[in-house]
């Protein structure tokens, strides 16, 4: 049987352990045989939005180019799991418009959490006025107001989250529990 | 049994039929129940490349993101199908090394023959020089050397070259043929 191809589309702070739990899922799909594509924030802008900013525009542009991906990796049957920053509310609400079967998951976590974790030293710099339109700082960052799953990423481990959105993502008939190997 | 992701990716010059072969492709593929998208070179500089133009340089960034995209597809198990005019050898041995299960499909047309059929009108608009860096006018087209296919579009049907296709997809191991139904 052909794998039903969707789009787990990661949203939160930066620093809210979005890339880790993309990372996680990623390798959860490969060990059930269900072919999967990140979509890293990084990695696109190298790839495909090459010289766009940060401004609201770029920004937009930005997640139209990673939905517009995601959205052709669904239809062919394949897993898409982005983990850019979609800080607009708009442009999230646009992305789940045009991919089929789209599963929205906010990672959840105070921003006070995410400038002491700070993994990319961004806060530090965005808060001494480095950064211009850093999410959370000096850009606004607007709650999913009805994502599909919700995890808190201050309140458990990076492996308690990734359990959950596996078993999220079974409950909405997107995976199928694993094989049990007879014993 | 999961489909084996792969790419076609047609190269000829404007006017030799590549977007016509596409279609029918990707009908036909449809028709077999293989998930395919088909990345047509106006919708790819809409959503992915806007604000790119026509130098070596645009051209080599456009043809890199449609190679990536069509990376991801095949790598999930769809097909991608390409009709850009991937007009320089080096981006089509380029996206031959990162796209896994590359099939080049050469469209063979003598010049002559697109300038007359100029179903865009461009070929007159480049030949009075108002459009520059047109392929095969103001710009070159670096034939494939060693493409897996080849159709002769102008010594067959679009139909003919579609089945001839079609049939080295088969022979290559890309598709099964199609299931006979019983009398």
């Amino acid at each position: 049987m052909r794998n039903k191809g969707f789009t787990v589309w990661f949203t939160g702070l930066s620093g809210s352990g979005k890339s880790t739990l993309a990372k996680l899922l990623s390798e959860e799909l490969t060990r059930r045989d269900v072919l999967s594509e990140v979509l890293d924030g990084d990695e696109i802008r190298k790839w495909l939005t090459k010289g766009l900013g940060f401004s609201r525009a770029d920004r937009m542009e930005n997640l139209y180019r990673i939905a517009f991906v995601a959205g052709m990796i669904s239809r062919v049957g394949g897993v898409a799991v982005t983990a850019a920053i979609p800080p607009y509310r708009e442009a999230r609400e646009k992305a789940r418009k045009e991919i089929q079967n789209f599963v929205e998951v906010y990672v959840k976590c105070p921003i006070e959490v995410c400038i002491q974790r700070d993994p990319k030293g961004l806060y530090v710099k965005a808060l001494r006025g480095e950064i211009q339109n850093f999410t959370g700082v000096s850009d606004p960052y607007e709650e999913p107001s009805d994502p599909e799953i919700i995890v808190q990423s201050s309140m458990q481990s990076p492996q308690e989250s990734s359990r959950f959105i596996i078993q999220k993502l079974e409950e909405l008939g997107y995976l199928s529990p694993p094989h049990q190997t007879p014993k």
